[in-house]
Protein backbone atom coordinates (compact mmCIF):
# COMPACT_ATOMS: atom_id res chain seq x y z
CA UNK A 1 0.00 0.00 0.00
CA UNK A 2 0.88 3.34 -0.56
CA UNK A 3 0.26 4.87 2.11
CA UNK A 4 3.63 5.88 3.36
CA UNK A 5 5.36 8.61 1.76
CA UNK A 6 8.65 10.18 1.89
CA UNK A 7 8.74 13.92 2.90
CA UNK A 8 9.78 16.68 0.26
CA UNK A 9 11.45 20.27 0.99
CA UNK A 10 7.57 21.08 0.57
CA UNK A 11 6.44 19.03 3.56
CA UNK A 12 8.72 21.61 5.42
CA UNK A 13 5.48 23.56 7.32
CA UNK A 14 3.73 19.87 7.64
CA UNK A 15 6.95 18.42 9.30
CA UNK A 16 7.41 21.49 12.01
CA UNK A 17 3.72 20.99 12.83
CA UNK A 18 4.30 17.07 13.69
CA UNK A 19 7.30 18.03 15.44
CA UNK A 20 5.40 20.68 18.06
CA UNK A 21 2.23 18.30 18.27
CA UNK A 22 4.79 15.61 19.46
CA UNK A 23 6.42 17.58 22.15
CA UNK A 24 2.97 19.28 23.14
CA UNK A 25 2.26 15.39 24.14
CA UNK A 26 5.90 14.53 25.55
CA UNK A 27 4.73 17.67 27.92
CA UNK A 28 8.34 19.05 26.30
CA UNK A 29 6.88 22.25 24.05
CA UNK A 30 8.98 24.36 25.27
CA UNK A 31 12.14 22.58 24.09
CA UNK A 32 10.95 22.84 20.62
CA UNK A 33 13.36 25.46 19.21
CA UNK A 34 13.62 24.39 15.34
CA UNK A 35 11.93 26.74 12.73
CA UNK A 36 11.03 26.33 9.20
CA UNK A 37 14.35 27.43 7.96
CA UNK A 38 16.50 24.88 10.00
CA UNK A 39 14.59 22.26 9.16
CA UNK A 40 14.79 22.72 5.49
CA UNK A 41 18.78 23.62 5.68
CA UNK A 42 19.27 20.37 7.60
CA UNK A 43 16.77 17.76 6.49
CA UNK A 44 16.94 18.99 2.44
CA UNK A 45 20.46 20.63 2.13
CA UNK A 46 23.33 19.13 0.57
CA UNK A 47 23.92 16.35 3.43
CA UNK A 48 20.36 15.38 4.65
CA UNK A 49 20.54 14.55 8.48
CA UNK A 50 17.95 12.51 8.73
CA UNK A 51 14.84 10.98 6.91
CA UNK A 52 11.09 11.74 7.11
CA UNK A 53 7.99 10.17 5.64
CA UNK A 54 4.35 10.48 6.56
CA UNK A 55 1.59 8.03 7.33
CA UNK A 56 -1.69 9.16 5.09
CA UNK A 57 -5.47 8.32 5.89
CA UNK A 58 -7.25 8.67 2.52
CA UNK A 59 -5.90 12.48 1.58
CA UNK A 60 -4.79 12.80 4.71
CA UNK A 61 -1.13 12.75 6.83
CA UNK A 62 -1.94 11.41 10.21
CA UNK A 63 1.61 11.05 11.23
CA UNK A 64 5.14 10.89 10.60
CA UNK A 65 8.61 9.10 11.80
CA UNK A 66 11.50 10.86 11.48
CA UNK A 67 15.03 8.42 11.39
CA UNK A 68 18.53 8.66 10.99
CA UNK A 69 21.46 6.48 10.23
CA UNK A 70 23.55 4.98 13.59
CA UNK A 71 26.36 2.47 14.09
CA UNK A 72 27.39 -0.36 16.29
CA UNK A 73 30.80 -1.20 17.08
CA UNK A 74 29.70 -4.57 18.32
CA UNK A 75 27.84 -5.58 15.00
CA UNK A 76 30.33 -3.57 12.29
CA UNK A 77 27.29 -2.63 10.97
CA UNK A 78 24.90 0.88 10.99
CA UNK A 79 21.74 0.99 12.61
CA UNK A 80 18.90 2.67 12.25
CA UNK A 81 17.26 5.05 14.76
CA UNK A 82 13.89 6.82 14.92
CA UNK A 83 14.03 9.82 16.56
CA UNK A 84 10.26 11.09 16.53
CA UNK A 85 7.26 8.97 15.63
CA UNK A 86 3.69 10.66 16.01
CA UNK A 87 0.32 9.58 14.97
CA UNK A 88 -2.48 12.54 14.95
CA UNK A 89 -4.35 11.68 18.46
CA UNK A 90 -7.81 10.95 16.99
CA UNK A 91 -6.25 8.82 14.18
CA UNK A 92 -4.67 6.17 16.85
CA UNK A 93 -5.71 2.53 17.24
CA UNK A 94 -6.01 2.55 13.44
CA UNK A 95 -2.72 0.57 12.88
CA UNK A 96 -0.81 3.88 11.71
CA UNK A 97 2.16 3.59 14.43
CA UNK A 98 2.19 0.08 13.57
CA UNK A 99 2.99 0.97 9.81
CA UNK A 100 5.04 3.43 10.74
CA UNK A 101 7.46 0.94 12.81
CA UNK A 102 6.83 -2.53 9.78
CA UNK A 103 7.93 0.35 6.68
CA UNK A 104 10.86 1.29 9.22
CA UNK A 105 11.90 -2.07 9.85
CA UNK A 106 11.91 -3.11 5.89
CA UNK A 107 14.28 -0.09 5.42
CA UNK A 108 16.64 -0.90 8.42
CA UNK A 109 16.63 -4.80 7.01
CA UNK A 110 17.06 -3.45 3.11
CA UNK A 111 19.85 -1.13 4.21
CA UNK A 112 21.52 -3.40 6.31
CA UNK A 113 21.56 -2.65 9.42
CA UNK A 114 21.76 -4.67 12.30
CA UNK A 115 19.66 -2.83 14.79
CA UNK A 116 16.13 -0.65 14.74
CA UNK A 117 16.31 1.56 18.04
CA UNK A 118 14.18 4.70 19.39
CA UNK A 119 13.42 6.15 22.96
CA UNK A 120 10.52 6.47 25.06
CA UNK A 121 9.43 8.45 27.92
CA UNK A 122 9.28 6.09 31.19
CA UNK A 123 5.44 7.52 31.99
CA UNK A 124 4.17 6.34 28.35
CA UNK A 125 3.09 3.06 29.16
CA UNK A 126 0.65 3.01 26.32
CA UNK A 127 3.61 3.66 23.87
CA UNK A 128 5.69 1.56 25.90
CA UNK A 129 3.46 -1.73 25.77
CA UNK A 130 2.84 -1.30 22.09
CA UNK A 131 6.75 -1.43 21.28
CA UNK A 132 6.84 -4.59 23.67
CA UNK A 133 4.40 -6.28 21.37
CA UNK A 134 5.90 -6.04 18.11
CA UNK A 135 8.95 -7.51 20.19
CA UNK A 136 11.12 -4.53 21.29
CA UNK A 137 13.05 -5.30 24.16
CA UNK A 138 13.75 -2.74 26.59
CA UNK A 139 17.46 -1.44 27.09
CA UNK A 140 16.61 -1.32 31.00
CA UNK A 141 20.88 -1.21 32.39
CA UNK A 142 21.69 1.81 29.77
CA UNK A 143 21.61 5.61 30.59
CA UNK A 144 22.14 8.29 28.44
CA UNK A 145 24.16 11.72 29.10
CA UNK A 146 23.76 14.76 27.46
CA UNK A 147 25.24 18.01 26.66
CA UNK A 148 23.75 20.87 25.63
CA UNK A 149 23.81 24.22 25.08
CA UNK A 150 25.98 26.30 27.41
CA UNK A 151 27.48 23.30 29.37
CA UNK A 152 28.45 21.80 25.53
CA UNK A 153 30.08 25.56 24.49
CA UNK A 154 31.80 25.34 28.42
CA UNK A 155 33.29 21.86 27.83
CA UNK A 156 34.51 22.98 23.88
CA UNK A 157 35.74 25.87 25.23
CA UNK A 158 38.51 23.83 27.81
CA UNK A 159 41.99 22.89 26.50
CA UNK A 160 42.43 19.00 25.93
CA UNK A 161 44.99 18.69 28.51
CA UNK A 162 44.25 21.06 31.29
CA UNK B 1 47.96 19.48 21.44
CA UNK B 2 48.40 16.50 18.65
CA UNK B 3 48.17 13.32 20.67
CA UNK B 4 44.30 12.64 19.33
CA UNK B 5 44.60 11.55 15.42
CA UNK B 6 41.99 10.30 13.10
CA UNK B 7 41.99 6.93 12.36
CA UNK B 8 42.47 5.48 8.74
CA UNK B 9 41.47 2.39 6.49
CA UNK B 10 45.15 0.99 7.92
CA UNK B 11 43.75 0.97 11.84
CA UNK B 12 41.15 -1.08 11.71
CA UNK B 13 43.08 -3.81 13.88
CA UNK B 14 43.79 -1.77 16.13
CA UNK B 15 40.02 -0.30 16.36
CA UNK B 16 38.63 -3.75 16.80
CA UNK B 17 40.54 -4.67 19.27
CA UNK B 18 39.54 -1.49 21.23
CA UNK B 19 36.40 -2.15 20.13
CA UNK B 20 36.92 -6.26 21.67
CA UNK B 21 38.75 -4.37 25.07
CA UNK B 22 35.59 -2.45 26.08
CA UNK B 23 33.07 -4.88 24.97
CA UNK B 24 35.16 -7.18 27.96
CA UNK B 25 35.01 -4.12 30.53
CA UNK B 26 31.34 -3.98 29.95
CA UNK B 27 30.82 -7.50 30.14
CA UNK B 28 29.32 -8.08 26.56
CA UNK B 29 32.31 -9.45 25.27
CA UNK B 30 29.86 -12.46 23.47
CA UNK B 31 28.10 -9.86 21.74
CA UNK B 32 31.06 -8.79 19.78
CA UNK B 33 30.49 -10.05 16.30
CA UNK B 34 32.42 -7.24 14.08
CA UNK B 35 35.13 -7.98 11.85
CA UNK B 36 38.10 -6.73 10.46
CA UNK B 37 36.17 -6.84 7.02
CA UNK B 38 32.88 -5.19 8.50
CA UNK B 39 34.71 -2.51 9.61
CA UNK B 40 36.70 -1.57 7.40
CA UNK B 41 33.99 -1.84 5.03
CA UNK B 42 31.45 0.47 7.05
CA UNK B 43 33.94 2.65 8.47
CA UNK B 44 36.21 3.59 5.29
CA UNK B 45 33.94 2.99 2.15
CA UNK B 46 32.54 5.46 0.03
CA UNK B 47 29.51 6.29 2.76
CA UNK B 48 31.21 6.06 5.97
CA UNK B 49 28.77 5.52 8.64
CA UNK B 50 31.31 6.53 11.55
CA UNK B 51 34.08 8.19 12.84
CA UNK B 52 37.13 7.05 15.00
CA UNK B 53 39.67 8.86 16.71
CA UNK B 54 42.69 7.55 19.24
CA UNK B 55 43.95 9.10 21.95
CA UNK B 56 47.95 8.76 22.27
CA UNK B 57 50.40 8.87 24.66
CA UNK B 58 53.99 9.03 23.74
CA UNK B 59 54.02 6.99 20.66
CA UNK B 60 51.54 4.49 22.31
CA UNK B 61 47.92 4.41 20.97
CA UNK B 62 45.69 4.34 24.64
CA UNK B 63 42.29 5.06 24.28
CA UNK B 64 40.02 5.34 21.38
CA UNK B 65 36.36 6.95 20.50
CA UNK B 66 33.82 6.19 17.91
CA UNK B 67 30.93 8.87 17.36
CA UNK B 68 28.50 9.78 14.36
CA UNK B 69 26.22 12.74 13.44
CA UNK B 70 22.82 12.47 15.02
CA UNK B 71 19.34 14.87 14.78
CA UNK B 72 17.47 16.44 17.23
CA UNK B 73 13.87 17.67 15.51
CA UNK B 74 13.20 19.68 19.10
CA UNK B 75 16.35 21.53 18.15
CA UNK B 76 16.38 21.20 14.55
CA UNK B 77 19.76 20.56 13.90
CA UNK B 78 22.35 17.93 13.86
CA UNK B 79 23.91 16.31 16.93
CA UNK B 80 26.74 14.05 18.26
CA UNK B 81 26.68 10.90 19.40
CA UNK B 82 29.70 9.03 21.34
CA UNK B 83 28.86 4.90 20.67
CA UNK B 84 32.70 3.78 22.26
CA UNK B 85 34.95 5.48 24.17
CA UNK B 86 37.68 3.55 26.08
CA UNK B 87 41.15 4.04 27.57
CA UNK B 88 43.11 0.90 28.42
CA UNK B 89 42.73 0.35 32.02
CA UNK B 90 46.75 1.33 32.76
CA UNK B 91 46.51 4.36 31.12
CA UNK B 92 43.29 6.45 33.62
CA UNK B 93 43.34 8.45 35.58
CA UNK B 94 46.23 10.65 33.14
CA UNK B 95 43.33 12.43 31.05
CA UNK B 96 42.78 10.32 28.29
CA UNK B 97 38.84 9.97 28.82
CA UNK B 98 38.76 13.58 29.21
CA UNK B 99 40.75 15.09 27.05
CA UNK B 100 38.71 13.36 23.95
CA UNK B 101 35.42 14.16 25.60
CA UNK B 102 36.84 18.10 24.91
CA UNK B 103 37.87 16.98 21.90
CA UNK B 104 34.64 15.80 20.80
CA UNK B 105 32.70 18.67 22.38
CA UNK B 106 34.98 20.78 19.83
CA UNK B 107 33.95 18.73 16.95
CA UNK B 108 30.25 19.27 17.94
CA UNK B 109 30.48 22.70 18.35
CA UNK B 110 32.29 23.26 14.63
CA UNK B 111 29.89 20.93 13.23
CA UNK B 112 27.17 23.19 14.52
CA UNK B 113 25.64 20.23 16.47
CA UNK B 114 23.07 21.29 19.27
CA UNK B 115 23.92 18.22 21.82
CA UNK B 116 26.12 15.81 22.53
CA UNK B 117 25.29 12.63 23.49
CA UNK B 118 26.39 9.16 24.67
CA UNK B 119 25.05 6.01 26.88
CA UNK B 120 26.50 4.71 30.26
CA UNK B 121 25.80 0.67 32.32
CA UNK B 122 23.68 2.16 35.35
CA UNK B 123 26.74 -0.25 37.28
CA UNK B 124 29.32 2.05 35.58
CA UNK B 125 29.58 4.50 38.85
CA UNK B 126 33.17 6.05 37.91
CA UNK B 127 32.22 6.31 34.28
CA UNK B 128 28.73 8.14 35.48
CA UNK B 129 30.97 10.59 38.11
CA UNK B 130 32.78 11.58 35.36
CA UNK B 131 30.72 12.64 32.99
CA UNK B 132 28.42 14.54 35.65
CA UNK B 133 31.43 16.17 36.39
CA UNK B 134 32.21 17.32 33.41
CA UNK B 135 28.55 18.73 32.90
CA UNK B 136 26.72 16.53 31.39
CA UNK B 137 22.85 15.91 32.24
CA UNK B 138 21.79 11.99 32.92
CA UNK B 139 18.32 11.64 30.90
CA UNK B 140 16.55 9.88 33.90
CA UNK B 141 12.75 9.65 32.19
CA UNK B 142 14.09 8.00 28.93
CA UNK B 143 14.28 4.32 27.99
CA UNK B 144 15.42 2.95 24.88
CA UNK B 145 14.00 0.47 22.88
CA UNK B 146 15.95 -2.14 20.32
CA UNK B 147 14.98 -4.41 18.18
CA UNK B 148 17.83 -6.60 16.51
CA UNK B 149 18.13 -9.81 14.80
CA UNK B 150 15.57 -12.07 14.39
CA UNK B 151 12.78 -9.99 15.95
CA UNK B 152 14.07 -6.93 13.41
CA UNK B 153 13.72 -9.33 10.56
CA UNK B 154 10.57 -10.71 11.90
CA UNK B 155 8.64 -7.26 12.12
CA UNK B 156 9.89 -6.33 8.74
CA UNK B 157 8.23 -9.61 7.48
CA UNK B 158 4.98 -8.13 8.28
CA UNK B 159 2.46 -6.23 5.92
CA UNK B 160 2.41 -3.08 6.87
CA UNK B 161 -1.36 -3.56 7.11
CA UNK B 162 -2.23 -6.81 9.10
Amino acid sequence: MADIEPATVADVPDILSFIRALAEYEHLAEHVVATEDALRASLFGPQPAAEVVFVREGDERVGFALFFETYSTFLGRKGLYLEDLFVKPEYRGRGHGRALLVHLSQEAVARGCGRFEWAALEWNTPAIGFYEKLGAVRLTEWRTFRLAGESLEALARLPQRG
